[in-house]
């Protein structure tokens, strides 16, 4: 086995024009929970799955029994209107755990979409603010100029020199590896805490995949989870505020 | 060398059917501890040993003041009744060090025991829990969905989600990617404090494993171990208690 | 992708008698500093990239929105007197991670400039003292013996068994591996606290190159710059005061 | 460049039944100092280099001002009377910085010893203790059996189970892998307390290797640098009690 392996479970899609879309596991798992739900509500098809020897060596357990080796997975989605598009997913349990195993399953990933007559992707992430906020705006970047200002139209926003550190792992590192090849691509951010999951940045970035993309997709499933994480925030912040008073009060007994 | 060499030690069996079962270091050591009481018991023979560069670079001392570099060692213990069948054993000092070398050194187990003839095997290992348990069951996962009735029968015991991050390791790699070679297995996992290691809790995983096999082996030695353990255990845990006793009266003191 | 990847981005220039010089990032960012600020005034031209797996993964994201994967860069100027000579210039965003990746990238350089006809080279870089200095000074290391009075002359400083733990990092490993392929070379290491980049460093490294070059330029960029990092660390050690103070006061108090 | 190079720097020398002895960076610095005394006062000749991508990305600074890649050196010193037998030296500036960097150099060293008709090795080592000890026994282990008998006849001492988790890093895997190879040979590890460089523990094991050799050699400059470092511990070690001292004091008056 090959540092990466692409293991094809079903035939290649033939595929029109299609457009790749990626959501990985990242700071508030925004780009993975993306995927998942478009995976989930425009009942995309599993084609291939990816391993790599840069993953943990771990596997699942399915509600089966059976097990479940850690991997990245394909899916494609055909065109169902005039103005919509053939779609390749990926999404995953991982990213490469090193700096050689996230190249390598880049470049992996672009051997596959190259493949499939790929020439264009959405790569979907998290922007971690380290506070809350009320509504996560989604930020950019892009392989190509021109593609800024279709971009801001459908409601991204760019804030110069945001992210500061540039943008960590495959969601970046697709633009700029493709970028070499000849893909263009943006990648979107939703701004989000970065505590926990959060299904409400995923939300937002998702709206704007979904106006480039022409898919009228239901948000229900995941403005649930935004609401039972939202639950769990405030208990745990409710939680520490105690432990806060608590303390407090011992210092003043004291 | 390779990454990963197998030296064979001895000719290479000629086996009937044989099952593969491997138990490396890991939580409790409790796979070893199984796989080493099995090999003692049925006087099984070493047959190759398995060296990777993703050991730790160390030898062992024998007690005839030679040194023993660290492997992994295969054994094969032919059937000795009509409803018994051959074994193929593998323990060993380590698992590999990094996730690669995780995979490599788990390909390369499949390398040998395709080579002989294996269709299914049982992993063992430990399922760390954290706290003391009485009598300590065994969980399982499987390759294949019609395994999980059979091995019920024999008295492992299934829980939805648990463990909850999947099996890490040697054992559900075998599984993992034993799965897409076409091997069929089953991982048993028996329940540990996860403190020190378990004869306790190996015991309980051999038993199944011997019902499966129809091999019908004296504990004692292993029921020994456990005993010497659990007296080490209430030894720390009383030091402990006496610790903790001694603070509190200084604090009264103070 | 091998792990490192040489991209020609302009055409592979004809240099007649050229000299490298290089200044990546490391204590004090001296060496990135100044062949940034040398590339900035003479004005000279990319023609090629570097890019390397044991980079992190990641991008920057340009001014305009694009992204930019890490790399270095390859930049050329053509001697425009007589008593100059063309040069060959190496900055980048990175060293490499790892111990192996440092060699790779420097094997690769050294593959880049041999190619153009390079024999000589100067690496550039700092020397972290741990506290402030006045005038920093320029220490030196050079490939071979007969070089060590000639770059005396020019004004740099050898103090024995200076820096002691010798050179870490692409400027010293140039060196090193180059002398095995027929290099010739000096590393020059500008004194620096080593807590804030600095420019002042730079430019006392600088001057020493553009003697050795004869190449007259303009330092008023980099001597404001260094004004700027002054006023910085001017006021972090006034806070630092300031914090120091109150705390004593409270002590006092208490 | 391999992972690892060797660059013979004199010819190859004709060795007759020569016996190799290692001596790399390790606890206490036991076998570097033994081999780098053995090489000075027996004037042996180097005749090859040894690079490694998995040693730092360093070099030296020479007292001359030329710089010197950081490697392993090989050394030989032919047999000047009939009892005596050539030799084969090996000592440097690092052992391989991870497991793999670890068995590539040592099956390096295996390469270069095997082609220069070597089939008996000692390797040189320490044994940290921990704590001060009077006189530093001498420990080993061995590849053969029949080796033990002839060891302890020249005072070295065999403790079962000692040391009791191994031998790590080069002077094990030297006779781990070398074993393998046919090599036969002895690690010889010097008590040390570990926490200086122990030119004492280094004097011990050399006594043992120039029994064994039949060399008569001069330990008087290993003698002065074992008083040199005396003097330094003792000196640490009247430090600490006076810190001690003056606490002890402070928390009276307090």
């Amino acid at each position: 086995m090959e540092n990466v392996t692409v293991k094809y479970v079903d035939k290649k899609p033939r595929l029109k024009n299609p457009i790749f879309i990626e959501g990985l596991p990242g700071i508030g798992n925004v780009g993975k929970l993306a995927v998942e739900h478009l995976i989930e509500v425009t009942r995309a098809t599993k084609f291939a799955e990816l391993y790599s020897k840069d993953f943990p060596p771990q596997v699942f357990i399915n509600p089966d029994g059976t097990v479940k080796l850690v991997n990245n997975e394909f899916y494609y989605r055909k065109a169902r209107k005039k103005n919509q598009r053939d779609l390749v997913l990926l999404t995953g349990d991982y990213q490469g755990l090193s700096s050689q195993g996230q190249y390598d399953l880049v470049e992996s990933i672009l051997d596959v979409i190259e493949d499939l007559g790929v020439k264009e992707m959405l790569t979907l992430g998290g922007y971690g603010l380290g506070h809350e906020i009320r509504e996560p705006k989604v930020l950019f970047a892009t392989t190509d100029k021109h593609l800024v200002k279709t971009v801001k139209k459908y409601g991204a926003v760019f804030k110069k020199n945001e992210p500061g550190g540039g943008i960590i792992g495959a969601s970046g590192l697709l633009l700029g590896l493709g970028k070499n090849r000849g893909f263009e691509g943006v990648c979107f951010m939703g701004e989000t805490p970065g505590y926990l999951v959060d299904p409400k940045s995923a939300k937002a970035v998702l709206k704007i995949v979904t106006k480039i993309t022409n898919i009228d997709i239901d948000f229900s499933r995941l403005e649930l989870k935004a609401k039972e994480i939202e639950q769990i925030a405030r208990q745990l912040s409710e939680m520490e505020m105690m432990t806060k008073e608590k303390t407090d009060e011992l210092r003043y007994i004291g």
